[in-house]
């Protein structure tokens, strides 16, 4: 049985966990860089190790400051948070090397899931749909036509080398299709020094639609419904709700099922994300899978009623799940604003700073998670966000109203955050009636 | 329809009303005392009118500047909140004939209710059980004796006239009750110059059990189940739990019936409680009627789901409630702290003074309901109750640890609190087994 958890990680998902592992009697170690001393997550844990300098790269990802800290301390496994180390299955491997329990999913399901070709392979031989798309080689221009046709326009075309957006084109037609293939071609040569071609199927306008998953070491899988993290600003989540105003009842089955099938082809056996593109068409297509907690974890708490880190903690320490699917009940609705220390006015530049004072919202339906307090100083090496601002009502409508009247009382001094840039997109015509996609953000609010 | 609410109240419930009005789309009016100017509520309402010294008597209590406040801002509807003008029937009365709505049941209601002896008739009429007792005159101890025989031992003589304890007598069995009858009768006449005795059976050990109603002005009535609220210091509720551990479902569904039952013999027409004295023989009697939303109120919303005061405004509106019995589902268990800035380890004396700080717990399933603020002076002519903290938790195991963990996060730096007060409640062996009752507080954590 787990005694001990070291969370090898900071900020209010240190804190999330910390709070957890309270609730269920298990002791805590704060990890924590020399800038972090005065963080809320090393004066809420029973214990707290320095484990380097602020820089991550020698603090946060030091593997072995971290491991040693668990010999020090005796902590007997180590909860990862989201990013840092959470998806490096090295570390997952060197933990179970070193006996300790690593909170996440075995090390093999990280693995194929990091690398984007294997996993795309794994989910179409689960039958799981992912984006049409042709992964030979491409002989010449004849070829790469029919190829087009087959999966149908619009596609797109990319130096399978690329990145950065560059030998990219979008082709609508055969005309823009044939003229694309070639400039792509001589950029990708041009860029990468390598012609190589790929064409795959061009989402228009998808929302960003995933769905949580919860899997234990003795082969059972639930779903716990969808997120819409539609919401974006340049691939980063800013505000997400559950559920989504898109899915019908068959819809949300169905990808839930998806998603199930997609966990139990690498024998998940934690917490975990299938992300997808969802096309306005009602066809979604597989995107990614993010194997481990998400920022956005706790909209599906507030509609499911099921605390997400405890359970997740549970089937680490080889325990069944505690629930079934049939005992999952989606309950009114969820959203959550990412609160950021940002200047949304300049380009949204991080703001780190000293909080002068911070008065949280309240009241029914309203929660925080957060690890700032007044006279914090955000110190600047680390993401931005410092505060989850998460609601529940009953329905969509009155959880908008709650969180417009949280977000108006929640006062920030000393540093400049998105508190009110998060409240023009409650109030912008796309969100409250659904329809926004993943380019409105950047489309409507941020480029006006 | 309501466009504008006065709120005729200060701190946490005051903010509370806000928060709801703003959700609902509802202006609202803040009043405030000259030592309340900087008050939560004051800043977070649309207006504010200041209606007099500190002194409740002279601003809060002061109907003619509340009703002035009312005509100056065009506020339509008043919300009393608890305590203050929210049992005053002839307030209410005054706001009718302004043509202001009072948001309460119909003032007869709180007329009967308010007088203990016509409350205790109306219950008895209603098939309502009452405490056993004898309301006409006694002649002699012969009578009194039979009397007491009839209502079975133990009984309590008391002075008719009166109050603070003194005149009253237990008696267990016939010689108790004759050296208790005489002494009572004469302490009677000493203190009260009337020698008038009544008789009633005496409660032991009960537990304060109390169903929440809510009804409209359509005749509909439905209960939300009850508040144990036992842990008690001199009459004043400090912690709160729902549902209690002593009922079972039949219990409950009975005692809710019977609520319903008190609730329509006076039309009642909003939120309401009716309290009951529990006896470990599951046998209860109807103690009073509070014809106002109360202060522990956000544990039934939590169990249920359902926004009281939003539902209080809108039958106040002439609506038909939203839902019936049969929508009513207890789901999990939540309780309730009273976090008041007083001295425990001196006799609980108040410490008004200033908050240097703040850090409000957060996380899953936590809420917190106040009116304080880093900076803010808890003024000394109120209520010592600075804040509720509220959790939710599947079970009452964990709604406890929830709570604890929340406690112990919860810092105030400034004033002194009854946070570690509450952490002694909750770790104390009656608490945690359940079978506390309305003396263990003090019997066993008080005056030790």
């Amino acid at each position: 049985m787990i005694k001990k958890i070291l969370i090898a990680n900071r900020g209010e998902i240190a804190v999330r966990v910390i709070r957890a592992c309270r609730e269920i009697g298990i002791a805590t170690v704060a990890v924590y860089s020399e800038i972090d001393s005065d963080a809320l997550h090393v004066q809420l844990a029973d214990e707290a190790v320095c484990i380097g300098p602020a820089s991550s790269r020698d603090s946060y990802l030091n593997i072995q400051n971290i491991l040693s800290a668990c010999v020090l301390t005796g902590a007997d496994a180590v909860h990862p948070g989201f990013g840092f180390l959470s998806e490096n299955s090295k570390f997952a491997k060197m933990c179970a090397e070193c006996n300790i329990k690593f909170i996440g999913p075995n090390y093999d399901a990280i693995e194929l899931m990091g690398n984007k070709a294997k996993a795309r392979e794994i989910m179409k031989a689960a039958d799981v749909p992912v984006v049409p798309g042709y992964e030979g080689k491409i002989e010449d221009e004849n070829q790469a036509l029919s190829i087009a046709k087959e999966i149908e326009f619009p596609v797109m075309i990319k130096a399978a080398a690329g990145g950065g957006g560059k030998g990219i084109r979008i082709a609508f037609n055969e005309e823009e299709f044939l003229s694309g293939y070639n400039t792509a071609k001589s950029e990708a040569k041009v860029n990468f020094g390598d012609d190589t071609i790929y064409i795959e199927k061009y989402i228009q306008h998808p929302k960003h639609i995933e769905i949580q998953i919860i899997g234990d070491e003795h082969g059972n899988v639930v779903h716990l419904g969808e997120r819409d993290c539609s919401a974006q600003r340049k691939n980063q989540k800013v505000l997400e709700e559950a559920p989504s105003t898109v899915l019908t009842e068959e819809t949300r089955n169905m990808m839930g099922e998806i998603a199930k099938r997609a966990a139990k082809a690498v024998n998940y056996n934690s917490v975990g994300t299938i992300e997808f593109l969802y096309e306005s068409t009602g066809r979604f297509y597989f995107m990614e899978m993010n194997t481990r907690i998400q920022v956005e974890h706790p909209i599906t708490e507030m509609v499911t009623g099921i605390d997400l880190i405890k359970e997740q903690i549970s089937v680490a320490d080889g325990n069944e799940l505690s629930f079934s699917q049939d005992d999952i009940v989606l309950s009114g609705h969820s959203i959550e604003c990412r609160i950021n220390a940002e200047d949304p006015k300049a380009n949204f530049r991080p703001c780190p700073g000293l909080i002068e004072a911070v008065n949280f919202p309240g009241g029914f339906g309203v929660r925080v998670d957060s690890a700032i307090y007044g006279g914090y100083k955000i110190p600047h090496c680390y993401d931005s966000m410092i505060a989850k601002l998460i609601v529940h009502g009953k329905t969509r409508n009155e959880a908008i109203n709650k969180m417009k009247r949280a977000l108006a009382e929640f006062a920030i001094e000393g540093v400049t955050t998105n508190i009110d840039f998060q409240y023009e997109i409650l109030n912008s015509e796309e969100f409250v009636n659904g329809s926004y996609d993943t380019s409105f953000l950047t489309e409507k609010l941020v480029n006006r």
